[in-house]
């Protein structure tokens, strides 16, 4: 980069990017930024003094979420105009990289500003809020998309502020350390945007620079149990071993046969985690847990395997002679993001002179959990390599640059003319 | 028990077999006397002390084989004469029982001593050495067996004793710890015979009191490591993953495939440790090391099982797309203890009135390294619902004393009519 970085009088949007990975970076050139970590906490910060720099006014709701709230259109017989949403998230992976989630915001707050300048008091039919959801990424809380489950109603608040994270601090603690656990009641939304690097390789692999996300992809995960009993693997008899690891292979083989009879692309498996115990070389082994995982874009794929999966594993246990048990079992399911939405990002993407690339996303984002209140979509710009949660992260600050111009074009369309015009 | 333990007067065989269960005894009624711990040291210098009040000579070797000798022979023409053996181990298991080895042990020392006081000075044509072997468990150094091993030639000595226990102390420091690494030179056996108790049920399922093994199992012992790529579980294509757990699941089912196929209790395999790395939900392990074990009395079935696993391996590593590395694989060939000896112990326990069974042993004795030197056998009173490396071990005393005599009887034959007669 012949850039200077940290400008404390910064001339663009990329240098207000820059600016802004500087919080938490790491050696590598990478950010932690980690839910509710210091850095975290210097980054919303940040987030907020330059939201109220560019006249917004700040709001922090009761798990954190941050929502900047420009109020651009006229009210009608008292009654308050809709809002038209845009954001993505600020936390990190702990190796994470400076575009996954706080490129969104950033854009947005960017492209709000400049939306804010070209109105010019004009009145438009709908408001602006950008919004930095809480813990979307899940690395310290979980579940994933934290914030934007509770605002959409999905995970109650309560539940929400209980979960606590592998030294047992609890989201309510985490997040009054940092002060960032408020009291403000949000607006809703009738429309949310979310601008995100792609995280996969399809837009660089085809040379497109701007992508709409279609469709997301649905997961069930599982924690799975098999209990047998431990006995000398030299004399016990083989017919009357209780083997807990057997049970585990069967599945793990059996899932993936799954997917393997599946069409391509059409269904994902996989056991990532296998705790064995007592894990000894001449010990039949008591017990197994399986951390398992199907996607599908499908519904009914998702439906059949899991079906298919529920025959597996007792047929493995009984193969094994082992008891069973499903310790969790969480279902999202798979979904399609709006299509006026889809479509009014197409257009404005046509405007810049480019042909969007239409793609499904595995990888989770908060666009999901909003789509349960209104219209929702995510745009995508190329990420090199197809990477997210790394270090290395990166898109050409040209493309960068481009999907500013883009999210500005799809708000502009949406506050002026109304979400409900979609 | 309605006899005093940890008696300062013993009356009989019982009253000194319970005393010397006292050193490393634990809470629940079994003993911790793991190799070269204090509790061990201990055990051997009581050893030593009853080897020298009975009148034998006590040698330590340089893995810390110990070794009481009794000269009964005459010299001829200057020419020493041979040496029958007869023992086991005093070292334990962590949680290991009363009698696996010390028994064997202290009926030796106990035959020995009854025989020398019937020969009153009667010429023999062979001497008698008790011998406490080495880390027979394996439980702190590996491989088990360690003592007899050198002793038989099979482990050269200075490896023995470079061999580290889980905290990096080697045998040789262990040894000098509890001041049992000896210098002396101790004789080759002409024969060797182990009283045990038998570490399984059959005995006491079929309601006889002493049993002769005729064979031993053998047993491959591999470590298997696939090596695959990290990559995420969500947009990861199935086709483009490199899934050491999925490796490491065929061959889990596949080996278990083998032993199920082959006739009812024929062959053993299994896998008692799985490590995966990074064993995180939703990352494809890169890495699985697998603990295999296939045991058989059939050294073709040994043969053909380990040939199906050298083509199961790389099976696995292709449909899995990994690399895969054997990176441990020792094998103790089946095998036959010799049929004169077995012959003379049948013999012997027709004359105490008993009928005794054939058995085959899984588990591994010091008798089957001895066995390379010269004729050797394994014989065996019953232990209470089959067990061994429990506190819960128990044999009835009437069993105990009467493997005493048992192998009084034979060491007797061979003492007196030398082992050449066999």
């Amino acid at each position: 980069m012949d850039r200077p970085t940290n400008s404390t009088c910064p001339e663009g949007f990329l240098d207000r990017l820059d600016a802004f990975s500087q919080i938490g970076t790491t050696d590598d050139g990478g950010v932690d930024r980690v839910e509710a970590s210091p850095a975290n906490g210097l980054a919303r910060r940040e987030l907020a003094r330059r939201m109220e720099a560019a006249g917004y006014r700040v709001l922090v709701d009761g798990i954190g979420n941050m929502f900047g709230l420009l109020e651009l259109a006229e009210q009608f017989a008292g009654q308050e105009a809709p809002w038209v949403f845009a954001g993505s998230h600020i936390d990190s992976q702990p190796k994470g990289g400076r575009l996954d989630g706080a490129y969104g915001v950033l854009a947005a707050l960017e492209a709000g500003q400049a939306l804010k300048e070209r109105l010019a008091g004009r009145p438009a039919k709908a408001n602006l809020a950008v919004v930095a959801w809480t813990g979307e990424e899940g690395a310290r809380f979980q579940p994933s998309l934290l914030g934007s489950s509770v605002h959409a109603g999905i995970l109650p608040l309560e539940q929400a502020l209980a979960r606590k994270d592998g030294n047992g601090v609890s989201v309510a603690d985490a997040l009054d350390a940092i002060g960032f656990r408020g009291r403000d009641q949000a607006p809703k939304p009738s429309a949310y945007v979310e601008l995100h690097v792609e995280c996969a390789p399809a837009l660089e692999n085809s040379n497109t620079r701007l992508g709409v996300f279609d469709r997301w992809w649905g997961a069930h995960k599982l924690e799975l149990l098999f209990t047998g009993a431990t006995a000398h693997t030299g004399p016990t008899p083989m017919a009357k071993r209780k083997d807990a690891l057997l049970a585990a292979a069967e599945v793990i083989t059996g899932l993936r046969r799954l997917a393997d009879a599946a069409p391509a692309g059409a269904l994902h498996t996989s056991v990532g985690r296998l705790e064995v115990l007592p894990n000894s070389p001449n010990v039949v082994p008591d017990s197994a847990k399986l951390f398992i995982e199907i996607r599908s874009v499908d519904a009914k794929v998702m439906a059949d395997t899991h079906a298919r999966l529920m025959e597996l594993i007792p047929y493995a246990a009984t193969l094994a002679r082992v008891a069973h048990r499903i310790v969790r079992d969480e279902y999202r399911a798979p979904g399609a993001f709006e299509i006026g939405l889809r479509t009014l990002a197409r257009e404005e993407a046509d405007h810049l002179g480019i042909l969007p690339m239409s793609l499904e996303t595995i990888a989770a984002h908060d666009a999901m959990p909003v789509a349960k209140l209104c219209p929702s979509v995510v745009i995508a710009v190329p990420s090199r390599d197809g990477l997210c949660h790394s270090p290395r992260e990166w898109t050409d600050p040209r493309d960068l640059e481009l999907g500013v111009a883009w999210l500005g074009g799809i708000l502009e369309r949406l506050v002026v003319d109304g979400p409900e015009s979609v």
